[in-house]
This record gives structure tokens, C-alpha cells and sequence, in this order.
């Protein structure tokens, strides 16, 4: 009767708060504050941090101290730091300061593709195929991504079935999960469910990921309706940082406080302690001197529950 | 398969940002305001409108203009104005400005209705039945609801027999429907869908309506869970308007332009214009000064969408 059966008693959430967050913060957030901030939140119980990205520093200024990021944490049982590698260089640049996981993202549409990669998607899969072998031969953990699995900002609706196409060469060729990216947070409840039933045709659920962002409100409610799908690999972002700070309220990454509180309240298990992971957003905040989105993060909890 | 199967074609979006916004703003907004504001959101499509309460003014000096506001309205086909109202006092003054339509709350639990009515919820619903009553004798369409109806900020959780209890009498004693409110923000999915399956056991989907805050990010994700049980009736506040401004992103209604946004992306009417309401909510932001939390409202549309 009730729609929550196939929702999983355990979520492995995915913290990209210092990666995909901190990669569109108009200012430089400094070194040793990113550290204290990812050392916080595996403090605070998240198994899974995307560290950074091995991105050119010309074109991504934010990211470029992510080797001395890498070096600095204390390696920590349990806790993975995942990085972002667009191609082999980026993999060499991962591999020489012991990074152990790494992810590779392309997309569903070949705008996007051209715009972020500078390629096709077809292109930037020939080369993660080289990235992926030998990230593996490595003994590097591989996670693969589709951005702009749902809208493209460029062409509209992306093809479900180029979707699928693309997880399962993803897949294939080595990565251990995908993840279907609303890159551009425009997915509602319906399609999420649509383009998730069609994967799972041919992909177990626990290498299906989502990462949604909360541009237009739906992010949490996308989260659940993924759950309902038996989906357990849940990207979120501390304090739902990778908002815009001209625009309150949006374009960031859903919140991982508000995803953990509602995760809780159904009877979910995240090992993430709620409140030792608002004191890690908390260290965000006061470096970037304003308030982040996260509404729980803003509210805390309720006093009598 | 996909568990949408229950989601309602149309839903029908009570609009409540003039009273449960406006009544926790620090500041008065003069009435030519309000009734601009109204007016436009009536313009929107939304056809349920609360437009302001009946209470004491001492004691709720924002909603003090009420009656003045009602006599500036023009009605309109197919937009029902609501006035809330406490008592056959609060009932009077309502008629005496021609007001159509009335709600009725009391809570789930006797420490909120003491905090919030003075009296416990047992004495509240004899009041109401004074009070359905004669509004019913005069014509009038009540709406009852049931605050705290998952927890209280002074009890804890809240007993579902009571809240059940509570509905059965607000419909028996002539109230259309009955709206039960999660008023602290604190529910989530599954309590929520809990909830619903045991008051649709004796109450059928069209008469029972649900109202959440967004105050801890699940808002959105409990009007899915909420439209997954049939339900068709949901309250939201233009812009997410009733958030403090003193913690951006807290304390708000769930946010129309959020709620919107999301029934329409999964192929439910409203008959809301989006842009219309982003307009509305626009006139609010100018008059208080601020950005308000919704983020549909902040992002607007993609434009490949």
C-alpha cells in the first residue's frame, strides 16, 4: 500500500560539498580551511568525500590546490576521498598523491559535452576507457557519471535511452557505480522514477548513484523518489554548498543535512551524526562568511523529537 | 511498478502566503500591498486563497487589516477567498466584510492548542462546532485543520489515533475538508504517509488536505509522499514566504512556485501560471525588502525546459 517499500534501510551518501561545492565559490576557499572542512565530515560520519578534481588550474582556479588537499588528510578506515580526473594527466596528477578513488564524468547530450569537456560524448568515453584501465590496473576504485542525465541546458530533454547507453559503457569499461547527474536541477519526481526504471532493467540498484542538485526545489523530493527505486548511493553536498551567494536559495547540490534528516526520520541508516556534520558546514560558513542553503543546517533540530 | 500510480491528475493548491506568511513578518505590510498581492495571485490561477485571519489585533497586529483587505477584494469566478477565524467573534467580523469561506484550526496536542488557543483541544472543538455551525447557516464553506498533526515543539509526536480523531470531528461537525499541518517542519516521508493511510481509512482522498513547512528541506519531498496517497488538496505559501529573516532558508511554508514546478513537471494541473506567481511573489520581495526562500522562485525556468 504504501509507496516506501523498496526503500533501502541503509544510503550510502556521497559528501561532493568540497568538489563540486567548492568549484563554484567565486573566491578561493584556502587549503587549510578545505582540509579542516573534509576532515569534519568524515568526523562526522560520511564514508564517501569527493575531495576535489585534477582539473587544469587556468580553468578551474578553485581546485588547483587539490594534490596538497590530498596530501594533507590522514588516511582514515572507512572513510574514502574520492577525486575528479577529466583525463590521464589528471589520473597521473591523482595517482602521485596516493588518491585511491577516482571519478569520471561525462554526459548525455554532446552540447554538454563540448561545453564542459570539450569533446563529444562518444570522444570522452574512448578516453576514459584508457583513464578507467589504468586506474584499475592501479587498483584505483573507478565511479563513472552522466551529467545532464535528465535537461541539458543547451538541447532540452536528454535521451533516456543515451543515458542507459552511456551508464552501461561506463560500467563496462570498468567503473564500479554511476551516477545520473541533474547537473542544471531541473528533474522532477516522475521523470527521476522514469529514467531510473530503465536503468535498473540492466543495472543492479547498488551501482546506480544520483546526484541532484536543488535549482528549483525538487532535489529532495528527486531523493526520495530514487529511494523508492531502491536506489542506496545518494550524492549530497554540506550545507547544500555550490549555491550561488547572488541568488539565495539556489543552484546548489541538495543539501546533505536536509537528505540525512529526512533519511533519518524514515528509519535510514547513513552513519552520519547530524549535528557534527552542521559544525562541519559551519566551518564553511564562517570561511565564506555567509549563510549556506541547507534548511536544516539553518533550522537544527526539533527540540522534542 | 513506479510508485506514482496514486498521484492525482489535478491538484487543487491552497494558496496561504497572505495569512500564515504575512502573520510572521516583523513588519506590517500596508494593506494596498496585501491586496496586490492577492489580486495577483488570483491572476496566477490559483483558485484558494487564504487571505488573512480574524484574530485579536493586539495580539496579531500584522493581520489587523483584515476585514479592509476582504472589502477591496473583487470577487471572482472561480477564486474562493479564506479568512480564518478562531471564534464567533472572529466568524462576525468575517461576515461582516461578505467573507465566503472560513477555516477552523486545533491541534493534536494539548500543550499546542494551550500555547496557541488558550484552552485545550477539546475545548476548541466545542467552540468550533458553535462556530462551523452558524458559518454553515450562513452560507459559508469551512475548512478545518489539525496543527502539530506529526510533532510538537512542547509534546513531542504526536499520537496519529488523535489527529484522526480530530479530522473525524472537524468533518462531522460540517467542516468540507480537513487540512492536517506539520507546523513545526519537522515530518517526514514515511510519517507522513503513515499518517495519510490511517485517515484515508474513514476519510476519502478529496476531503482531507495537507499543509507543510519547509523548515528542515523536507517540504517538498512530503507533498510527494502526500500526492502518492491520493491526496489532491495542498497548502503553500507563495515565494516560501514565512521564513524568518533572520535564517535565510528556515521557518517557511513549503514554497507554491517549489510545489508548482515539480506537479507540473510530473504532469499534474494546477491551473498556476508560474511566472504569473513568480511575479506575485516578486511584489512581496519589493515591499519587504528581501529575497524570499523559494527556490524555484530564485532560479526560474531553464530555458531549454
Amino acid at each position: 500500500m504504501i509507496p516506501l517499500d523498496r526503500v533501502p534501510q541503509s544510503v550510502r551518501l556521497v559528501e561532493v560539498g568540497p568538489r563540486d561545492g567548492l568549484q563554484n565559490e567565486p573566491e578561493q576557499v584556502p587549503t587549510e580551511v578545505k582540509v579542516a572542512f573534509v576532515e569534519a565530515l568524515a568526523d562526522a560520519g560520511l564514508g564517501w568525500i569527493e575531495v576535489g578534481s585534477f582539473v587544469r588550474p587556468d580553468r578551474v582556479p578553485q581546485m588547483a590546490d587539490t594534490e596538497e588537499v590530498f596530501r594533507r588528510l590522514r588516511p582514515r578506515e572507512g572513510v574514502t576521498y574520492v577525486a575528479l580526473v577529466p583525463n590521464l594527466r589528471g589520473l597521473e596528477r591523482a595517482a602521485s598523491c596516493g588518491v585511491r578513488a577516482v571519478a569520471v564524468f561525462t554526459a548525455a547530450t554532446d552540447a554538454f559535452a563540448q561545453a564542459n569537456l570539450g569533446t563529444t560524448v562518444e570522444a570522452s568515453l574512448r578516453t576514459y576507457r584508457e583513464v578507467v584501465g589504468r586506474a584499475r590496473e592501479a587498483g584505483m576504485l573507478v565511479r563513472g557519471y552522466v551529467s545532464v542525465a535528465w535537461w541539458c541546458p543547451y538541447s532540452g530533454r536528454a535521451d533516456p535511452q543515451r543515458v542507459r547507453a552511456v551508464a552501461l559503457e561506463l560500467l563496462d569499461m570498468g567503473c564500479a557505480d554511476v551516477g545520473v547527474a541533474d547537473t542544471v536541477g531541473a528533474a522532477t519526481p516522475r521523470e527521476v522514477q522514469e529514467l531510473l526504471a530503465l536503468l535498473l532493467r540492466d543495472i543492479p540498484p547498488e551501482r546506480v548513484g544520483v546526484h541532484f542538485h536543488d535549482t528549483r526545489g525538487t532535489g529532495v523530493a528527486n531523493v526520495l523518489a530514487s529511494l523508492q527505486m531502491g536506489i542506496s548511493t545518494v550524492d549530497a553536498s554540506a550545507g547544500g554548498l555550490g549555491g550561488c551567494p547572488f541568488a539565495p536559495g539556489a543552484l546548489g547540490n541538495v543539501a546533505t543535512e536536509d537528505v540525512v534528516y529526512m533519511l533519518h526520520g524514515m528509519g535510514v541508516h547513513t552513519g552520519v551524526d547530524l549535528e557534527k556534520l552542521r559544525s562541519a558546514s559551519r566551518l564553511l560558513e564562517t570561511s565564506l562568511a555567509r549563510r549556506l542553503p541547507s534548511r536544516y543546517l539553518q533550522a537544527g533540530p526539533l527540540p522534542t523529537r
